[in-house]
């Protein structure tokens, strides 16, 4: 019985995270409509291309738009150094200072809405932690969630973490260049997809071979252009 | 201010939870000890080959050990029913119930334990849910934790989840059958191991075509056979 009561305690405690956690959320919806800023927030398991696509996008972007990037990793500054040849300015979070957290909470990315210079941006470009579970329940008052999801993890993922992809608008099914070395189903994917969100938007890409890329590129240029003229 | 004074709210209560999860784990320990059993953890990314080594760890030794399986997962009991053909016992958590926690207690362990008829076990494993970062957290009073890591993911996992790593005894390097097909430099993946924890024992597997299982069998069947003869 004791054991029963533990496990209550810790969701509300969770439950209170969370709701302070929309709370800024919310607040920071409202910055990024007062200077017209379209923000993303890309998520996935570790290793599944992230900062690969974050890398693209910058790329095809960076003379079009004003970016920014906000990089979230538990313990060390390697995507972070990764996109640095890149002109833009890039903050980073290491969550392990606050003890190996799992996810980013809407409070850190308000404090780097506060470190960036906001004016002179159009485009901020959240990497999230490589997990796929947690970063689901925290809102960031991003305006798409963008759920990257390697073929080598399999058909199964969207129905055996649900949140991450019934709160996501996109999806980019990524590494296709392995599709004729794995025993993978795209069908069986597509209709698990279907199950969970049947709205979900879906790129399908080869991020370390650009292939795939530029429909994505598409996608998000109309959106940013979209906000800026809002 | 107020926004420090929040994260510094949520690390003590986590802290907290980790005690008590630290002492039930302790508790467990003694009860496996008493009884006799060897239990392992296996750790992982989503998709990174977890059911397939259970699958195949089964079939290995169910004829000469009593094994029982605890299943994590966040929302199915999909890996449970595909090992549901061998005849052992296997209990579910399904962590959603826990508001979609991303990792496992030692108390519902402990559940799961009082559950088993231990008298009549000998080997136990534990699949985790498919998260690199908090099950790190959260001792669980086995014998061996094993974390999986498919090559998919990337030479830089071990310094970018530490903690994982750190407290893992035994490490499974998966999917080797893809090597030819990606850009992955095995020395560099090896270097980074090192670097974090150079006492890891390591063993590299094509989980899907069974190559490489014997060796990790072997290794098991002997810890299994010293706890039995403790």
């Amino acid at each position: 019985m004791t054991q029963i009561e533990e496990v209550v305690m810790e969701i509300k405690v969770l439950q209170d995270i969370l709701e302070s956690n929309k709370e800024m959320a919310r607040e920071i919806e409202d910055l990024l409509k007062e200077n017209k800023i379209y923000m993303i927030d890309i998520m996935s398991s570790p290793g599944s291309g992230k900062t690969t696509i974050t890398d693209s996008v910058i790329n095809s972007l960076k003379n079009k738009y004003r970016i920014g990037v906000i990089e979230g990793d538990i313990s060390t500054t390697k995507d972070a150094e990764r996109l640095a040849k890149h002109d833009v300015p890039i903050i980073q979070i290491e969550t392990s200072r606050y003890l190996g957290d799992c996810h980013l909470e809407s409070s850190w990315i308000m404090k780097c809405l506060n470190k960036f210079d906001l004016k002179n941006l159009d485009f901020i470009i959240i990497e999230n932690v490589g997990n796929l579970v947690c970063p689901a329940e925290f809102q960031l008052g991003d305006d798409e969630r963008i759920v990257v999801l390697s073929i080598t993890e399999g058909e199964d993922k969207p129905v055996k973490y649900p949140l991450m992809f019934t709160t996501s608008q996109t999806m980019i099914i990524n590494k296709m260049d392995l599709l004729p070395y794995l025993n993978f189903n795209m069908e069986e994917l597509k209709e698990n997809i279907r199950k969970i969100n049947a709205k979900l938007k879906l790129f399908y890409m080869s991020a370390t071979n650009n292939d795939g890329i530029d429909e994505f590129i598409t996608h998000l240029d109309k959106n940013i252009e979209k906000k800026l003229k809002s």
